[in-house]
This record gives C-alpha cells, sequence and structure tokens, in this order.
C-alpha cells in the first residue's frame, strides 16, 4: 500500500505539482519544466497508469483512497489526503471528480519513428505502422484536441500528428475531455512545420486536407486506399494555405445546399473530425 | 433608423431583459415568462431577424451601432447603448461578441405539423415533408443541443424533435454554439414522452435508436429508405429504455476493437450526432 499523507496546507510544496490548474501560462511551463502532467479522476488516472505513466503522486480526499486501493496498492508514490478546501484553494477550482494525480510524460517518438511504426508503445508494435492519420495543425483549444483524440482513437485511427503549435494532449482539460484517449492512440509532435509532412509524404502517405470548399472532392469519394494522412486545420481559420497546397487532394464534407444558402456553412472542428475519423475508419 | 437610447445603469428595467445571462434557472423562467430569447453577436442577431423573431430590444456598446446600421434602420425597437463595465455589471460576463438582441419567440409546431410539413416556416414548406429527422432524449447540455442543431441544420438532416426534458434551443448558449442553426432548422418539441414516438411512426418514420451496444446494427447497414427519425439519447445514460424498446431497429456507430479493448469506447454526443447527420445525408 502506498503511503497516506495527510495535507493541511495548499503552500505545502510537495503539493507544487497542483498548483493553480486553471492558469494555462503556468502549467505549461511547470509541466515543462518538470516533464509532469496531471490527470483528473478515477478512470482517467488508471488508464494513464496503465499506459505506462510513472506517478510522481495522488491528491486526493480520504474518501476516495479506498475505491482506489488497488491502484494504490502497487504504488511507491506518496499519496496527499487534503479536505475539499484545501484541495480547492491549491487547484483553484472544486475537484469533483475527487481524485488528482500527477504522472510522468513519457519521450514522445519523432515523426519518423511514429509512422514507421518504431513509436514504442506495445498497442501500436502489436498493430503495425499506421496506416489511418491524423494531422493537426494549430488547434489550440485544448478541450478540441482531447475530444478529437477521443474521436480518433474510438473510431480506429492509427495515430496522430501535431503541428508545432497544437495545444497539449497532456493538458489537465485535453486528457480529461479525452476521457483517457491521449494514452490509448500514439502521437507525435512536429518540430518542422515547413518540412515534416514531406516526412509523411516519403513514408508512402496521400496527404488529403479537409477545408469547406465546396469545390473539393467529397471525402467519401477521396482515394482512401493505402496509407493516407488527413489534415485538419484550426476552427477559425482552417488550413493554412502552405498545408493546402502542400496536400496531394482537398477533401470536404458535402453540406446540405439549404443550410449554406442560409449561411449554415460549416461544422465546428470536432464534429468534422468526427465524420472524418468514421468515413477513414470504412476505407 | 432605430432609436439609439444611452443607459449606464445596469437596474435599469428597460434592461431587464439582459439581467443575469449565466443564472440558468433565472433565465428560464424570466424567458417563458416574457416569451423572449437573447442572441449575441452580429451573425447570430442577424440570423435571428433573417428568421422571423421580432426585435424587443438591442443592447451594445457604440462602436457596434456602425456595422449593424443597416439592420438597425429597419427597426422599430430601442436600441441600448451601453459601455462594457454596464453590460458586464448587468449580463454577469464580459461581452465579447459586442451585440446582444432580445427577440421573440415564435410558436413551436406540433411534431404533427412538423412531420407533415406544416411547421410554418418557408424553407421546411418549401422543402416539402421532412425525411430526416433527429429526436434528442432528455439531453440537458445546452452547448450539446446548439452543436447538435449546427451539425443537423449544416449536413441536411430536415427538423429535430425534443423530448419534454430536453435543453432550450433558444437559451443563449445552445444559440451560440448552434451558430445561429437554431433558426435554419424547423423543429418542435414533445408533449408526450410516451406516446409522441407513436406519432412519427404513424406518420410513416422508420424509427432508428442509436446504442453503443456493439450488437446493434451497424449504422451504414441499416435501412436509411425512406422516411427515418434517428433516437438520440443523453451523453451520460443514452436512450432509455422504453425508447430502445419501441424502436424498430438498434443501430451503432462501429467502434475500434483496439480502443474498445483500452477502455475507449465511447463518442461523445456532439461527435456521434455529426456521424449520424451524415450518414442519414448519404442515404
Amino acid at each position: 500500500m502506498a503511503r497516506l499523507v495527510p495535507v493541511s496546507d495548499p503552500a505545502d510544496p510537495r503539493l507544487a505539482d497542483y498548483v493553480r490548474l486553471r492558469d494555462v501560462n503556468l502549467r505549461k511551463s511547470l509541466e515543462a519544466e518538470h516533464g509532469l502532467f496531471v490527470a483528473e479522476g478515477e478512470k482517467v488516472i488508471r488508464r494513464a497508469v496503465g499506459a505506462g505513466h510513472a506517478v510522481r503522486s495522488l491528491l486526493m480526499a480520504r474518501r476516495w483512497a479506498e475505491p482506489l486501493s488497488d491502484l494504490l496498492d502497487g504504488l511507491d508514490a506518496p499519496v496527499y489526503i487534503a479536505d475539499d478546501a484545501t484541495m480547492e484553494d491549491l487547484v483553484g477550482f472544486q475537484v469533483h471528480r475527487g481524485a488528482l494525480a500527477s504522472l510522468e510524460r513519457l519521450p514522445l517518438p519523432t515523426v519518423d519513428a511514429l509512422v514507421s511504426g518504431a513509436a514504442g508503445r506495445a498497442a501500436a508494435a502489436a498493430a503495425g505502422p499506421p496506416r489511418r492519420v491524423l494531422v493537426l495543425e494549430d488547434l489550440v483549444d485544448h478541450g478540441n484536441v482531447g475530444a478529437i483524440f477521443r474521436c480518433a482513437a474510438a473510431l480506429g485511427v492509427d495515430a496522430v500528428v501535431l503541428s508545432p503549435r497544437c495545444a497539449d494532449p497532456l493538458y489537465r482539460r485535453a486528457v480529461k475531455v479525452s476521457m483517457g484517449a491521449v494514452f490509448a492512440i500514439p502521437y507525435a509532435r512536429m518540430t518542422d512545420w515547413h518540412g515534416d509532412l514531406g516526412r509523411l509524404r516519403a513514408a508512402g502517405f496521400t496527404l488529403l486536407a479537409l477545408t469547406p470548399d465546396q469545390s473539393a472532392v467529397p471525402l467519401e469519394k477521396a482515394s482512401l486506399d493505402g496509407r493516407v494522412a488527413l489534415l485538419l486545420g484550426s476552427e477559425g481559420g482552417g488550413l493554412s494555405s502552405r498545408w493546402l497546397h502542400e496536400a496531394d487532394e482537398a477533401v470536404r464534407i458535402g453540406m446540405s445546399p439549404d443550410a449554406m444558402a442560409a449561411g449554415v456553412d460549416s461544422l465546428n472542428v470536432v464534429a468534422a473530425a468526427a465524420i472524418v475519423c468514421h468515413t477513414l475508419a470504412q476505407g
């Protein structure tokens, strides 16, 4: 059984991993510096541990120690026990899901390693090199990134590639919205926005760029044979013109002509991603 | 040109339509009592007016009067001009989108009128009786309802039917998330949760119930000929057993076996709705 350590001072330095969880800028620098991330809720914590992330510590109200006892039994990390008010003071909001865990990040694979199937995760290795890849350009909303990972994982996309400026899938809100799917699907972050699409093409991927432009090919009529990398742009601006230009084919989701006439001419990026992942899974 | 009326007191009774916009319980009773709703932002306000909703008043910072001048020219309603601090005090948050409008609700059609194509909206009348209908059971999150209306409108679903307990599509957040799609697609609210599915069947609809149960028929293999009403349940519990039982067929979205083994066994309701609407549009 892990050590249960009662704490009552939100300024206790042992709790520094959990400070101000909604302060995006603080969390970015703190998590990068220490190579950690925070998971929230029993189910998601179990998935993170199952995916091989080492536990730095846990923080929870005492009532959560019992339902998590099987997990705690195998742990060598401290389990901080606090009352709800201390936790709220520390993290900056009321923790509804009971338990928080601070976990070690794992080294991300390079794009090359990811697409060659050498990403190092057991699941990916077993399945062979990825055939269906989603490439996200500059999605900055953590909730959207988490929701898209959930779609991609549930519908059988093999891997996700993030542009250099994409939001972090291990940011607390992304992890939460993904329901832990960020641990179920391998991903890599590009280091070269200009050049890394070329590495995907060199690896044999057809690059399809999703656009609202209704002159593009309907998604379900595009060639989905072989390896396909589908490029998805940010909600506001869509894909950059550079990426649109570099893709092999522009594809669109068919919209209702009536709706377009009424000005309802786009989907939100999560809805679009869901349709894309579902269509890729059929191909 | 409408009258521009400077205001500076958040307690001014002429601004009562806009009070505490995030207080769901207050807004529910206030909006029901006065038959009003509030739209936010130039684009959405234009769509609401275009859909025939009479304007009770507008409220905005002075800088927004110019870009909206063509709309204001045709209005007989007061346009209250306030500074940002007054607006924030009144509505309870910082109004980023500049302009708010209080609009009159229109009488909703009955389920029978909706499915017979007599819903009274020009768009629906022109298109004939609806062939593709989404039926939402007890979705209580306004953001989800708005996002689903956006998917349904953009992808060509003809109408939406709400269970008696579903969230209000004209609640401010639903309107906003829908990007005004709640004005582009006709909808009705059931008054009889027990009996109104029977009215849809009597009108010739095949009732398909979406379920995560992987023993159900894959959605794309279901019969989508003729009139189809697709039943979608709430995120937490899914469809009630009564509705599941009453449907003609249970359908599912195909999930990745690997993901299901890893515990990623469901989609959020908006992602599921997007896939459903897209599949219905192909059929």
